[in-house]
């Protein structure tokens, strides 16, 4: 894309309020744009990285045999009424609303209610499941405090996949195939080796534990305890001594951090399928539950967290796979370096690379700026002095190396 | 996709309030679940329709230079206010909500406001224009009747963009470009023959006409007069002598009709920016008001359009280009007939022809009958008779034509 046609542009002007350097630093490059606390709107570029991201999800999520499915904001009171899940002093955080005739809506912040439901319609016998299903969606939650940019949402991206099998047994082994997938989602975001699967509270309706993915971070909101030989740790709400007897962990082995939630995995039973009347009928025509996994991914959060630990005093630095541009290509001069660096595009573009043409009257120092603060992997300079000696500068955002290369090893790096 | 492993069902059972024909066929063949009058999921096969139309429209939006973006649904009041859209007397089919502070929130009905609010960011000076910027996202509309599946929708896709322009000739400009856009949407999802441009009422700000485009159908909600000479049409609403004669209409040439609104395009001249405080700098150094254009799309309505256009006594019939699949392999036999089955399955995908494949345990009438209910263009059938003779029954869904064809001819076609 031109720059000079993008309508967004790099701003120094931030919301008095945005104090989450996540925020700050993605309304700064035009990424985002702040409609009030907790809820952001994706310009192009932003939308571009959540594309991204969206599409590194979805791959694992079909690699395991998950379904694509998009189920609704606006839910029913009458579903999560057969859970217990509608009256405000059990869940606190729905936004509600109502159709003109009065009747009360929810607007969905979770979506197990609903995808059980749509479940019972094609679900009977043992020869229906097991399976995955799952969505990438926006949810809605009425958080008091919504201070951390991206990394708390009143309205955010979540990708949301159920698990329905016919045992126990099935269960476990559809819940450990999603945690490897899980494992592959933050490899390829460039965090796997910062994030934890982490031990943590189950919820009510199970003794079991649930799993958190925790990302390290300074500005995590939860403090967990890591045992780096196990590649494991334990949410500091669970760490009793009784704990971490069952699971094998010794307090001294564990070292306090910070994390970002950035997924989290429940054995849900059959409180939801027993609670809406779905079963199955076994191979001897006996009706059974149904037990289920619920699996979640903060997909606008992982943008936030990537843009907040890939960063430095320049602005972002995206990983190559969820870049909105692999290059920044800077233009200085005039009409023979004009001619060069609109080849230079052309032929990129033709190769698939995908390309931000810095093409505006600007001066030098105004595009390297907003190259670094944009954050695109590598910035490739076409300029009067470097096309006399048939050079490129290469310039890599996340080193700051530089070098000067020929055409053929700027295609060679490319 | 096998439809061993596809956990949705064709299934008899339509909730009994539902009446309209595009949801009974798209609930029967398991499209989509209705959570609720006027709101739907997507299930897999239905989410695959969905996005290819979704793909249709982005690329024609890209390719006259759109810029895809996706602002939120919760909005605040304040920009609202000021164009005097917030008040329920105004605006009468919002859905409100409430922050846990008791802060009163809107549920995104449409968005002229929070993009110019947004735009006021990027631009000031002349140089900053003009562009198109659009979403594709769910809209949210508190009608009080919903009884039409997925032609009115409480909740639905909508694609819209708007058009920021300098002058009101660049405006025109622009407008004539999107209108152009639209024509090719609707001619490759296969309607562009009975879908017209229709003049309409322009709304409360301008003495100038909307554009609506009506695809003519006996459902349609609205009454429409056709000039088919010059493949124009204008909306009863607005039909008077006074309206004909300028626009060059006789009331001899028009055929009454009844259409369903596919699209919408208004001239909205200065009065959004103008009210958010967004303006820019001509070369003159001059602040001067920026003239735009709207332009909306009903993704999931022309989903709905389309099921109940092409349909018949036995299901849907989805044109090629949005069809979830393009070929229904159907297997009768024993072992012999699976592998053969098998093995022209994993060739077809492996030469990206998208494919669902029967491979159930069930009768071949049942197969025939979802393969017609769920209206895949091509259906081919893998038999023990037919193995022997080397031969694939093909058969077009749309005209009924069965032949049977060697594996080369079979190729050929697909």
């Amino acid at each position: 894309m031109r720059l000079s046609r993008l309508f967004t542009r790099t701003t120094k002007n931030v919301p008095a309020d945005e104090t989450a350097r996540n925020a700050q630093l993605l309304i700064q490059a035009g990424y985002i744009h702040k409609e009030m606390a907790g809820v952001y709107a994706y310009m192009p570029l932003g939308l571009k990285v959540l594309e991204n991201i969206k599409g590194i999800v979805r791959e694992e999520m079909n690699n395991i045999g998950g379904q694509e499915v998009l189920m609704t904001t606006l839910q029913p009171r009458d579903i999560w009424e057969k859970t217990d899940r509608w009256d405000e002093k059990k869940v606190d955080n729905w936004f509600k609303t109502k159709l003109a005739n009065g009747t009360e809506l929810g607007v969905g912040l979770t979506h197990e209610e609903p995808i059980v439901d749509a479940s019972g319609n094609y679900v009977n016998s043992y020869k229906d499941l097991p399976y995955y299903v799952y969505q990438i969606g926006n949810k809605f939650r009425n958080e008091l405090r919504a201070k951390s940019g991206l990394l708390r949402g009143r309205e955010f991206l979540m990708k949301d996949m159920y698990s329905l099998a016919r045992s126990q047994e099935e269960h476990e082994q559809m819940y450990e195939k999603a945690i490897e997938a899980y494992h592959r989602v933050y490899d390829r975001l460039g965090v796997g080796d910062r994030t934890y699967r982490t031990y943590a509270d189950g919820g009510i309706f199970t003794t079991r534990f649930s799993d958190e993915f925790q990302t390290l971070s300074d500005v995590g909101e939860d403090k967990i305890f890591v045992d780096e030989a196990k590649q494991v740790a334990i949410n500091e709400e669970i760490m009793t001594d009784e704990n971490l007897a069952k699971l094998g962990l010794n307090r001294d082995d564990l070292v306090e951090k910070r994390g970002v939630e950035v997924g989290n995995t429940f054995h849900l039973e059959s409180k939801y399928t027993d609670a809406l009347d779905v079963y199955y009928t076994n191979e001897q025509g006996e009706r059974r539950s149904i037990i289920m996994g619920c699996y979640g991914i903060g997909v606008s959060r992982l943008m936030g967290v990537v843009a907040e630990l890939f960063s430095d005093d320049k602005g972002l630095v995206w990983p190559e796979e969820i870049a909105p541009a692999k290059v920044y290509l800077v233009r200085i001069g005039g009409d023979e370096a004009v001619r060069h660096a609109d080849e230079l595009y052309e032929e990129l573009k033709s190769k698939g690379v995908e390309v931000l043409y810095d093409d505006r009257d600007a001066r030098p120092g105004e595009k390297f700026a907003d190259s670094e603060l944009m954050g695109i992997p590598y910035r490739v300079t076409v300029s009067d002095r470097l096309i006399e000696s048939e050079k490129y500068e290469f310039t890599t955002r996340k080193t700051g190396e530089t070098s000067e290369l020929t055409r053929s090893d700027l295609f060679a790096k490319l």
